[in-house]
C-alpha cells in the first residue's frame, strides 16, 4: 500500500515542485495539499502545469483533518508559522520533513539572533538536520527533519570533503552563491518582477543573509571548530539554480586531480553528487530539473588556494527534491526513489 | 525484454531529448547512438546533464553495426540525409520514426518545390504522417513515420476539430507562431547567439517557411478541400515552447463554450490533450518539458471569428516526445509509456 | 529660456523613461516630479539608474504647487485617476500629454464600454490623439494630447498606408502583437513575476483587451468607415519591444516591393519611421531604446494576402518617447529632439 | 571642426557600441570604418539598429587610406591582429585607443606567458594603460591607450582606494565577476548560443583568464608589491554587466560607513563612479547603457573582512564608453563628453 502524504502549504514554488516530483514516485500518493489562499480549488487550476494528472482539492489548514488521511507530511511553510504547525503534527504521530528554517538551527539563541523568538525549543533535539550526504543514519530514524536551506546545501556539499579530510584552512572561507528567482518564493514583491529581474545581477543581504548560521553551525560542527564564512548571495536572471563559488586556503600541496579525487572518494556511492573531470566545470543548465549536485575544483599550484564550484537546482537538490530524498531515507525506500529524472537540457 | 533503441544523430536538441525521456521508459532500452562530430565520446561528456545515467558511447553511423544491436530506429538527422539513410533500416528490416521533414510531405513535387530532389519518393507511400490525434491507427502498422515538424504539431491540433466539425471557413486561415530557440537546433549560426536573440523578438520566412506545406497537407486531407493558411513564425527569447495563435472565421453562431465543448468532445481519450476552461489560455510555460498540448479558445459573438491558442513544447510534443508516443503505438505499448513527466514549473 | 516641465506620476515604467529622455533634451528642465508612494524622496533613490544625473525630489501631486513651477505637463498616471487631474491642469492653462487612456477615445460611450464613467467628456473635444504620424497638424496646437497606446502605436503606423491608399479589404484585419513585460507597468501582481513569465508566452484579453477601440477608431476614421480588427496581445519574456504582426488582404495584385514603395511615400520625411527593404524584417531589438518603428512586409502574389510586421519599443514610441515627440510638436521644437538617441544593441 | 575618427574592427559588439556612442557626441564624426567581413556594405545593413542614423560603407582595412581621412583611431580588433595594426597607425602620426589586450601588459614576458609573442614590444613604452581613474595624466599625452578589459576595469575601481589608502592586506584577494554574454564577443560559437548559455550560469578560466595579469599589474603597481588575486569569471544568462564581488580583509577596525566614505573621498569629482549609500547595492541594471560604474561595500565587524561590489556595462564602461573617455581626454574634450547618457532602466 502507498505511503499517503500530505504537503502542508503546497501552493509556493516548493509546493508545486514537490507535487511534480512526487507524482513520479510509485510508494507515495498524495492525499492531501492545504492551502490558505487556494483552499476549496483544485491544485491543477493553481498550477495549469499539474492539470490532467492530479485531482485533488487544496483545502485548509486543519492538523485533524490531515493526520486522518496522511502518513507523512512535509510542511512548506514561512518559517515561524512552520514552528506552530510542525509540533502539532510531531503530536499526533506524524513524521515531518519541514521545509523552513525552524527546525534547521540546533541552538535556539543562534536562530532567535537570525530570525525570531522559537517556540518549539523542545523539537530541536528531536530534529534532525536534512543533508543526507552528512547525516543520514540520524535522518533514518528522525521524526522532524529540517530540510537544509538552498544556499547551505550548495556551499557544504562542496565543503564537505575539504573539511572531513583537513584540506583546508578553517580561516577566510568565502562562499559566493549566484541563485535564480525561484529561491525567492513566489511572494508578490516589486524585487520579483520581470522587470527589475531579468536583464540584471545584484549581490544582496552580504553578511546578513539568513542561511550564513545554518552554513557555519554544519561546517563548524564537522570541523569541531568555530568557522566563520564570508557569505554573499547574488541574484540572476533565470528561474532555478544555485551555482556556488568556494575559495578555500588548502593546507599542503595538491593538484587539482588530487583534490577532485579527494571529492570522488568522499562521495563514492552517493547517488545525486557528481564530480567533473579536471578541465570541466559544472552549469546549473546541467542539473535543472534534477536532484545532482554537479561539483568541479581548480587548484592554484602557485599559492595553494583552490576553488570549488557546485551547480544545484534550488527547487530540488535545495528544497524538494532532497526532501523527498529525506523522506525515502526515513521510510526505507531506495534514496533515489522518485528522483530518478534526469535534467532538462536546454 | 527490453526494446533495443537506436538514435541516429543522438547529439543535437531532439536527440538529448529523446534520450532523456526514453531514460524513463519502462520497456525501452538505448543501445547505441551515433554522431559524426561525436562518435568515441560518451554521452554523459557530450551532455552532462546526462552524465551518471547512461553509459554509452557515440559512434559513427554504420546501419549494418546499428541494426545488428538494436530493434527500432529514431533518427533525428538532417533532411536529406535522413531521405539516404531511413531507407537503409528500411530494408534492413527496422521500423523507424524519422524526426526530419523527408518522409512527411506524401506529393513529391511538393517536397521537391520546399526543399529538394526526393531520392527515396518509393517509401513516401509506406510512411506515415505521425501525428497520433489524426493517425493512430495507421501509425500503428506504419513502417516509417514521418515525425511532424514542431509548429504543424502546434497548429494542426488546433486546427483539426474545427475542420472536422465543419466549424470554419477554410479561408482566410491564419496561423500566427511563437517559438523558442531550440527549435532552430544547436546549429553554430550567428543568429542563434545568445546576444542576438535576447530581448528581442521578430518574425522569419513569412509565407516562405517550410512547414507551411506539412500543415497545408494535413489540413486539406482533413477537409478534402484545398486549404491555404497565412502562416508566420517568430522567434521569441526562450528556450522552449511554441504558442500558436490561430484565426479562424466560424461558419455558425457560436458561444465560445461551445467552441471550447467542440474541442473537448473532439479529443475525448487523448492522453496529452488538456481544453482550458472558458476565461483561461494557455502558456507554453505550462507545458514545459512535458508532452501535451494546452488549448484555448474565445469566440467574438458579434463578427463570428474564433481565436483558438495552443501550447507545447516544442521539443517534446513538437519533437522527441511525440516521436515517442508514435514508437509506443507501432510497438502496441500504452501510448502514454516514459510520457507521463509532469511539466517543469517554474 | 527652457522649458520648465512637470511628470505627474513620476515612479512607473514610463515615468522612468521620460526622466532619461528629458535628461538629454537640450530645452527642457524637469522641475516637478509627483508620487504619491514616494513624496519626499529624490528621484534618484527611487532609480539609482539617474543617480547623479538629477537632483529633484519627488512630492505629492498639487496641482496650484506644481502649477506655479512649470511650463508644461506630462501625465503619467493611471486611468480615472488621470481624467481627475489632466482638467486641473488645464483650468490652470497648462497644456498637457496624458498616456492614460482617458483621452484618447473620442467618444466617451466607447470609453465607457471599455473602461468606467468619463467626468472630462467636455474636454475630449479639446483633445488630440497624439500619433504623430496621423495627427501632426492638430498636435501643434492641441491643449490636451491623448498619447496612444503602445500597441495602437505598432498596429496603426503598420496601417496607415494601406487604408490611406485603400490597398486592403477592411474585412477580416487581424492584429497579432508580442509584447515584453514593461507594458504591464509597475504593479505588484503575480502576473509579472519574473518566474511566472520567464520562459514562456502567452495571449491574453482575446477580443477584450482596451487598445481595440483605440486601433478601431482611428482606423476607421482614417477609412471613414467601420473597421474592426482581430486583436490578440501576447506577453513574451523580455523588458521592452512590441512587435506586431498584421494579417491582411490586398485588393489589387502587387509585389512585395511595391508595398514597400506605398510604405516609402507614404512616411517620407517621418523621422522615425524606418522601412526595410524587400527580405528583411524588423526586430524590436534593433528599436530598444529608441523612439524608431520599424517596418517590414511581404506579399503572397499567389493568394494576395500579405503580413506587415512593425517592431518599437513600447516604453519609447509606443510611450514617453512619443510623448516627447508630441511635445516637441506642441512647443515648436525640432520633433527629434532629445530623441535622437541609438538603440541599444545588443 | 570636429575630429575625424575611424573605428578598426567596426562590426563586433565593441564596434557597434562605439558607433552608438559617437553619434552623439558633439565634437567627433566617424569618417571610416573597417571590416574585412563587411567590406562594402552599408553599416545600418550590418546594424539595422544603426540605419537612418549613419551613412558610412564599411571598407577593408588600408592603413593609408584610413589615415588620410581620420584624426584619431579605435582599434577594435582582436588581440594579435591589434598588435600588427596599431603600430601602423603610430607611425602614420595617429593616436590610438586599441580595445584589444596588446597594449596593456607593460612586462612583455608576462603578455607572452598569458597571449602568444608579442611583436611590438618597442611600443608597450609609449603605451598608456587606459583606467582613467587610475592614470589620467599619463592618458592625456598618450600616443596609445591600451583600453582596459572588462573584468579588469570592474575590478580595479574597486580595488583602488583600497591600496591606496593602506585599507586591506594584499593577500587573499578574491575577485569573484558575473558577465553578461556579449563580454564574448559576436563570434560564433557553440557556447555563445542561446540555448546554451539561457537558463544557466557557469564559472569558467578559473585562475587562467587572461584579465588576471591585467587586474595583478595595476594592483602591484598601486601597492609597489606584488599582489597575487584570485579571479573567477562567471558567465550569467544577460546581455550586458559585470558585477564584480571583492572580498578582502581590512587592515584595520572600520564601519561600513567609513569603508564608503574612503570610496567617497577617493572618487570625488569622477564623473562615472557612483557610491551606494550604506544598506544599498549596485545592480548592472541601473548601469546598462552608460558609463558609470557604481561601488557598494560591507564591512563584517566581526572579523573584519569587507565585501566591496561594483557593477558595470561591460560594453561600456568595460569597453566603448572608457575608450571614448580616454579620447576625450587625450583630445582635451570634456571627460564626459558624448557619455552623459542615462542607463537604460529597466
Amino acid at each position: 500500500m502507498k505511503t499517503k502524504v500530505a504537503i502542508i502549504g503546497a501552493t509556493g514554488y516548493t509546493g508545486v515542485e514537490l507535487l511534480r516530483l512526487l507524482l513520479h514516485h510509485p510508494e507515495v500518493e498524495v492525499t492531501a495539499l492545504t492551502s490558505q489562499k487556494y483552499a476549496g480549488v483544485q491544485i491543477g487550476q493553481v498550477f495549469p502545469s499539474l492539470a490532467k494528472q492530479l485531482q485533488i482539492k487544496c483545502e485548509e489548514l486543519s492538523v485533524e483533518q490531515v493526520s486522518k488521511k496522511t502518513d507523512f507530511v512535509f510542511t512548506a511553510l514561512p518559517h515561524k508559522t512552520a514552528m506552530e504547525t510542525v509540533p502539532l503534527f510531531y503530536r499526533s504521530g506524524k513524521r515531518v520533513v519541514d521545509l523552513s528554517a525552524d527546525f534547521r538551527l540546533k541552538d535556539s539563541s543562534v536562530y532567535e539572533r537570525w530570525y525570531q523568538k522559537h517556540t518549539a525549543i523542545d523539537l530541536l533535539g528531536e530534529s534532525v538536520y536534512g543533508l543526507p550526504e552528512l547525516h543520514r543514519d540520524k535522518i533514518r530514524s528522525a521524526k522532524i527533519v529540517g530540510n537544509p536551506g538552498c544556499y547551505p546545501t550548495g556551499a557544504l556539499i562542496g565543503l564537505i570533503p575539504l573539511i572531513k579530510k583537513g584540506l583546508i584552512s578553517l580561516e577566510g572561507i568565502v562562499v559566493d552563491s549566484k541563485s535564480g528567482v525561484s529561491g525567492a518564493g513566489r511572494d508578490v514583491v516589486l524585487e520579483s518582477l520581470f522587470c527589475e529581474v531579468n536583464e540584471g545581477v545584484k549581490a544582496y543581504k552580504i553578511f546578513a543573509h539568513r542561511h550564513t548560521p545554518e552554513i557555519e553551525q554544519e561546517a563548524s560542527l564537522l570541523a569541531q571548530k568555530k568557522i566563520a564564512v564570508a557569505f554573499v548571495p547574488h541574484l540572476i536572471p533565470m528561474d532555478r539554480g544555485i551555482l556556488t563559488t568556494l575559495y578555500v586556503q588548502l593546507t599542503k600541496k595538491m593538484k587539482t586531480e588530487e583534490l577532485l579525487d579527494a571529492f570522488q572518494e568522499s562521495y563514492e556511492g552517493e547517488p545525486f553528487v557528481r564530480i567533473y573531470p579536471k578541465g570541466k566545470l559544472p552549469n546549473t543548465k546541467d542539473v535543472r530539473g534534477s536532484n545532482f549536485c554537479d561539483i568541479g575544483a581548480v587548484v592554484s599550484e602557485t599559492d595553494g588556494r583552490a576553488v570549488v564550484v557546485t551547480a544545484i537546482d534550488n527547487l530540488v537538490k535545495g528544497a524538494s527534491g532532497e526532501a523527498i530524498q529525506n523522506m525515502n531515507i526515513m521510510l526505507g525506500y531506495p534514496e533515489a526513489m522518485g528522483l530518478d529524472v534526469a535534467p532538462l537540457f536546454p
